[in-house]
């Protein structure tokens, strides 16, 4: 499986924004200098007309795709990004940035403020999903190219997928939106709220000044198995674990594990401790409470700018980000005679089915794909 | 509303088991001396045929109807229990009883362990549902009551009541068991354990010898927060909560609490950690998680010691005890030729539903008692 040497890829980093022209977040707050983490796969063609972004979840990163050296495995969505893949390397360029705010190479809270010389911390400014689309705006420019052929994500990244159709309308002629909505619901939120309090409630986290100390390691954990709970469905839960035990012959009578989904969290929750920033979980988590794709007016009137083709994929077991919310978009997109082509995959995978699902979402994201190439008439690169 | 102080309700204490005489208990640690709290209404009638035993839910108590002296609030299923009312204390003598591990007036682990005089702590056996209605039965013939006309309990008072059937069959003649199950799936598994996790992993846990020092309450509150989520259903919390600022014109930009469903979790969980033991939930959570009613056999099997007639009753959007498992009960019961009623009632309020949805449980459990008061020539009290 692992590639050749020279098939190896690796991540970039683009800087912009440097004082005194930092950007002007959604908050009023100025940010300055923001590095981003990106990588690409494939070729741009000459015409530039082949870039696809895609746009990752709230925990991942840039590295959508290929192997790192040394890695174990490969990008998070490595089943659809290559050559002959749903979004084919051979035809497409394909870009994955990582978001403000994130600890996965791009400045976040984690980063070194170069006006006090210290992390951030807290006094990171509260970032946006606008915002961070804002800034993978200026990577595109920076990379010269005018316009995607497809804005692409999953979760999170499909809620910057929509927010870059109605921001960059001119700069996109398609939106692959999966798993995803226009606004947290009160659920969605409260789940979100519990998290953070898990974070914040660990004396560790003192205040989100504890870099070079103890991490808040316990309360990120608490935090990472709820949402564990969230991304599967009741049914895939029972599935893979029911009520087996995890050694022992019989319940222990303790407080110990005695359930392998007991187990199954901790392991999780254990190796995201240690790829993850309790901070960068708040920030990343409010910016997805706070967006609003219509802003208190209505979807409608929200998608009105958007000229882009939309495919909107949800799962049946998704109770994270359910079907109706979808369904919602696909309504407000019609209601602006808006070319939207939508499916709800039949899986017991809940939310995780967006990155398991892999050969129903690869058939429809290459037909979808295909249709949009040869209308633009769009070489390979 | 505050009734007359005659009319006022006091609760009652009962002690077994002392030693050389402790509780076997179904992990075979030994249990003894055993205080449960409990609460009666209404009168037992003549041939002591009248009694009803109500169970409560994981965090409640004793107190089910009716009110304490200077009380905010009567009992916590007052709506259903009194003269007139569904469990008319007209007719009806109705007993509830406090579990073993609570900490509501019942031995828990905050209580003094006589063979140390130290809290137990954690040095407290954990308890089953079995354990908890052995007791029970204990009381009920401490009470000279051979046979109960009806056990009946919703969400953990509901396994009980299902546990009580086939336990003691020949002392009880019907069972109502509402927003209930028979065995924990994964999804309520990992739930509990994320609860758990929370309250452990708060320093003043201290292994669970907090007594007297600081409580846990970050952990307990986090771990309550998660249970309030579950108990509501997301429609519910749209249409209470849905993205309502608190007080503020915009979003806050900041980690303190911008939506009305933020604010709800943390009053609702400051409010907990009031009046709740942080080793009692441990304690609950586990024996919830460990009770499977067909012990890894059939379930049709297990309720084959079962002579009483039931009414099951679940809620179309509860998520928590989700209805399906309602109708595995009614199938297993079926199979045995059991007299069977269930209804699966329609309404938003997810598992709250049990405690909200009084006037269609009232009419149905009405008339069920009817029908086993009638057929078994029972006088009023």
């Amino acid at each position: 499986m692992t590639p050749e040497p020279t098939d190896f890829v690796e991540t970039q980093y683009a800087t912009f924004c440097a004082p005194p022209n930092e950007l002007v977040l959604k908050s009023g707050a100025r940010l300055g200098p923001i590095t981003l983490a990106y990588e690409t796969y494939g070729n741009l063609n000459e015409d530039k007309s082949n870039a696809i972004m895609v746009y990752h979840t709230l925990t991942s990163d840039a590295h959508a795709a290929g192997w790192h050296k040394d890695a174990k495995k490969p990008g998070w969505w490595d089943p659809m990004i290559g050559p002959g893949k749903a979004f084919d390397t051979d035809k497409y360029f394909v870009i994955c940035s990582n978001v403000i705010g994130s600890c996965m190479g791009s400045t976040g809270p984690a980063s070194i403020n170069p006006k006090t010389n210290k992390r951030y911390g807290l006094s990171f400014p509260v970032v946006t999903i606008e915002d961070m689309v804002l800034t993978q705006k200026l990577l595109l420019d920076h990379l010269g190219i005018p316009r995607l052929l497809c804005a692409a994500g999953g979760s999170m990244g499909g809620l910057q997928a929509l927010e870059w159709a109605v921001t960059y309308p001119q700069a996109v002629r398609s939106v692959i939106c999966i798993a995803a909505n226009t606004r947290h619901s009160a659920q969605q939120i409260a789940l979100h709220e519990v998290s953070r309090q898990a974070i914040m409630s660990d004396p560790d986290w003192q205040g989100g000044d504890y870099y070079g100390k103890s991490v808040p390691a316990r309360g990120l954990a608490v935090s990472r198995m709820i949402g564990h709970i969230t991304y599967m469905s009741e049914k895939s839960m029972e599935e893979k674990f029911g009520r087996k035990l995890i050694s022992k012959e019989k319940l222990g009578y303790d407080f110990t594990h005695d359930f392998e989904v007991e187990n199954y969290l901790k392991y999780r929750s254990d190796s995201f401790v240690q790829r993850f920033d309790a901070n960068s979980y708040l920030y990343l988590s409010k910016a997805l409470d706070y967006f609003d794709l219509a802003e208190d007016g209505k979807l409608v009137d929200a998608f009105a700018p958007a000229t882009a083709s939309f495919l909107i994929v949800s799962f049946t077991s998704d109770w994270l980000y359910p079907s109706y919310q979808s369904k919602q978009i696909v309504k407000a997109l019609k209601a602006n005679d808006i070319d939207v082509s939508d499916i709800e995959i039949n899986s017991s995978y809940g939310h995780d089915a967006f990155l398991v699902e892999v050969e129903g979402q690869s058939n429809l994201i290459t037909h979808f794909l295909n249709r949009i190439r040869k209308a633009a008439h769009v070489g390979a690169g």
